[in-house]
């Protein structure tokens, strides 16, 4: 693998409280250059408290990505937002607020190239490999991402089972960061675990 | 009951598809003042579909109440925001959007004091009648509601359990109005419940 700088995403899994997540990203922020606030099943008042738990501990807002609710972001000065499939249109959030930097989740390669069309600042494709939390589906492999990376002009991010194990299988894909959801955010030992991804592409 | 104009809103219950919800909306519309958007289960794409069917429908903006979705309201042009308690605090988003009209859920005086501080256009006290949907709880019953009436000068909203049979028992209290959910938009004659409701007001 080419040596250069890789992105790395840190993305929340929902699973865990108010304190435990953020007692997590605080271990690892400096090593992440985005921390993704996912908490689908948490209400508004408990992402609240996250972000400003965060911001509290020293994150800057700029390492901070909010899934879906745009509204916390705005609320928030936080200026990055990564819309699901099922959010926002890409159009109606950058007419809104132009300056926001915004993510679409994306499954194929027809769907990166209209989100690049669209007005995307970035794609996250996946699940890349096999992972515990898309264990129903099948990895949609590396081929499709770096096709994706061929194709688009807009970094590609690459989501799912993105582990020590699996990183030196992106050799030579021009791919601009890696997200990781459980395998760091899920670990006892977050911080290790971080090093561990990093350390895989070197 | 004094003759005198008594608020009508009118809330989805969450338990619809698009299409259903919003037909039975287009039925009723014009007999509500005010048509809350309550879907805490579907995701942004199907909000903004209700939203999109109910406006070109004819369905003005000024009716339409967005729950917790700050972002959905914004983007729409929507004027009216419902925060339940576990949604932002309404300072907030006063401070970010003046001109909202903010309301909030309480369920007792102390809250809807606190409301009234924190700058709520109105609260929805309830629930008030014993209701399928709250069955677990006791009903708060209409002293504590003449209670909160008395003691605030915003507008209070009663919901829960109001039907033809209970509007009777709020004779006397200054309620601003009345919020029904699953007996209009769940019926299958949301048109002739509605009409029900008003006619008990008579």
């Amino acid at each position: 693998m080419k040596v250069r700088k890789v992105e790395i995403h840190v993305i929340t899994d929902g699973k865990q409280t108010v304190e435990d997540v953020t007692a997590r990203i605080l271990m690892i922020h400096k090593q992440a250059d985005f921390i993704h606030i996912r908490e689908k099943s948490k209400p508004v008042s408990e992402i609240l408290k996250i972000v400003a738990i965060l911001i509290d501990g020293g994150v800057p807002r700029r390492k901070l990505v909010i899934n879906d609710r745009l509204d916390v972001a705005l609320l928030n000065q936080i200026p990055n937002v990564h819309l699901p499939g099922h959010s926002f249109p890409i159009e109606r959030v950058r007419e809104f607020e132009p300056a926001l930097r915004i993510g679409r989740s994306v499954h194929s390669l027809e769907e990166a190239m209209e989100c690049e069309r669209a007005g995307a600042d970035y794609v996250l494709f996946g699940h890349v490999f096999a992972t515990e939390s898309k264990a129903a589906l099948l990895p949609r492999g590396v081929k499709q991402l770096a096709d994706i990376c061929q194709h688009i002009q807009i970094p590609v991010i690459a989501i799912g089972g993105i582990v020590p194990d699996t990183i030196p299988k992106l050799k030579g894909i021009k791919v601009s960061g890696v997200a990781v959801m459980s395998y760091v955010i899920g670990s006892e030992h977050p911080a290790r675990a971080i090093q561990n991804i990093k350390a895989s592409f070197a």
